[in-house]
């Protein structure tokens, strides 16, 4: 195992990552005084991250605090639990999940240029600290923390497991994304052990709805509109309806069309202060092109655009008009 | 490993088993022309169970065929890559993930006392087959038919593991329920690698949704009734619009008033020929306790109820009643 440890690390170093991850460790082990930085919009995998990573530093003895351009969301409440708060001049500084400074939000102008150690699991990682462990192989960030946090030798327990839980079901979608791998139930299976509550987690992570968001799928399933013989399925938020909702009512509300049997390319159009954005999502067609030619991107899967100074049937009438030469494409 | 499991093979001997899992194998290896059961109502686990064994044994060079008074529904035909279809005379007789010869359905007068082998999971096992391997540790029958086949010898393909990961991942609400195990998740882990596309499969089996049952649940949702302070959310769905869409669509719609947030007891009514059928699930209320005084039964999580000549109104107001009273014996 040591062997194929080693392998996978010179690999790595020949990408974004210049140390290994037991030079990480070492890293840690004789700095102090850390703020972790998580990305904003954050989401369970960069919070799982920060918050099981504060907690074995404490563990081992050292002070360490989160920071975060964003608040952390109430169905992430449990995370808290594994870390105490201190309060401590800043020291050695270290993101996690952060694959670009702009990603830091408005913390980009205060620690941008003065990360000491960066995490993290994204192919599209850019280097901007001064030591790297980059591995876009793990389907979560939380992956790489946990083998991190084995290598500090603290004693791992319920609650910062949990912390890892988290990111990794949350990135792999439960376990159901392509990202997962052998490796990712072999993780989750362990961390397991550890003795949280998982299946109530499990049902606050995925399952459970607020009011809130129950009638935004209502009124998006009620005005979704089918096109392209039932393949395409279009609807449009608008901003007097999304005021209504909390942020994370609305989190993966644009995965919600593309779930109905038969439709092959689902958007969700949401107002915002000054133009409509679109997400698209597809398994068959490339969304991240069509969106591109919106001046968007994204994933092949899962991609974004916006629209300003058009109005919203003007909108909709070119994205189905785009969609439906994809999909004429690709028959 | 091996002392692990002959403890624990020694151990089922105490209940409802009287063979090892290395006995029930060379069983197997040394008869042929196999039928095999499913019960009746089936779901992934006990066709994951029936298509996987099926494919392992003709593997073996046995003939096999898999029988269930049910039919296979839609969301379930890919296991059907996994066997040959193959005609001969009946003359073993192998029963999965059955716990009571009455689960067999209209099949359970051709073969109630005629089971040779019965591969099961459940605590409630009754014998009712020559031969029995129980294990009620096993989060799904297909982990223990996993491990049947590995012991049979033969070399599992994509197919025969997407069989036996279907049963895994549907009986535990995808690695969500208190069922999974550390065990789980390493198994499913091993058989993703046999190459069959798990994402693709698990968009199928977890994300995927019908138009009728997307009609079916916004109907659900705007027609649950809250009561107990929004700790209890009832609703009933009449004959007359189950019958507008298929049995599969109705699958799993009694979890979905639970996953509302503060809602402790959802109940679903169904109208029946000539009765009502209430699912109650609760995370923290014994559902089981409150079905019981109905006359019903399940589980402490998920439990069912019937409800004879009485009137919708008159059911509604008696499960509330005594819902509440549950609740505020908790409080």
């Amino acid at each position: 195992m040591q062997d194929l440890q080693d392998l996978k690390d010179m690999k790595d170093l020949n990408k974004a990552t210049n140390v290994t991850l037991k030079e990480a460790a070492q890293f840690l082990l004789s700095h102090d005084d850390f703020v972790i930085i998580s990305h904003a919009n954050p989401d369970g995998d960069t919070f799982g991250c920060s918050y099981g990573l504060c907690s074995a530093l404490q563990k081992a003895g050292k002070r360490a605090k989160i920071v975060c351009a964003d608040p952390l969301p109430a169905n992430f409440f449990h995370l808290k639990e594994a870390v105490a708060e201190q309060e401590f001049e800043e020291k050695t500084i270290v993101s996690v999940d952060i694959a670009d400074t702009v990603l830091m939000g408005k913390l980009e102008s205060v620690y941008g240029d003065k990360v000491d150690l960066a995490i993290d699991h994204h192919l599209s990682h850019i280097p901007f600290a001064k030591k790297r462990y980059v591995d876009d192989e793990a389907a979560a960030c939380c992956e790489i923390i946990y083998d991190l946090i084995k290598l500090l030798g603290v004693e791992i327990d319920a609650a910062m497991a949990q912390c890892i839980y988290t990111g990794i079901a949350t990135d792999t979608g439960c376990f159901k994304f392509s990202n997962t791998t052998r490796l990712t139930h072999e993780k989750a299976g362990e961390l397991m052990e550890y003795g949280f509550d998982c299946a109530a987690l499990n049902y606050r992570l995925f399952d459970m709805k607020s009011r809130a968001r129950i009638r935004l799928e209502q009124y998006a399933l009620e005005h979704l509109d089918f096109f392209a013989e039932g393949k395409g399925a279009i609807v449009a938020l608008n901003k007097q309806l999304l005021d209504t909702v909390d942020s994370e009512d609305v989190n993966g509300i644009s995965s919600l069309p593309r779930t109905i049997e038969g439709v092959e390319v689902g958007v969700v159009l949401k107002e915002k202060e000054d133009c409509w954005k679109a997400s698209m999502r597809s398994l068959k067609i490339n969304v991240q092109e069509i969106c591109g030619r919106f001046g968007g991107g994204g994933h092949l899967n899962a991609a974004g655009c916006s629209f300003k100074n058009m109005n919203i049937e003007e909108i909709i009438e070119k994205v189905k008009a785009a969609i439906e030469e994809a999909l004429a494409g690709q028959a």
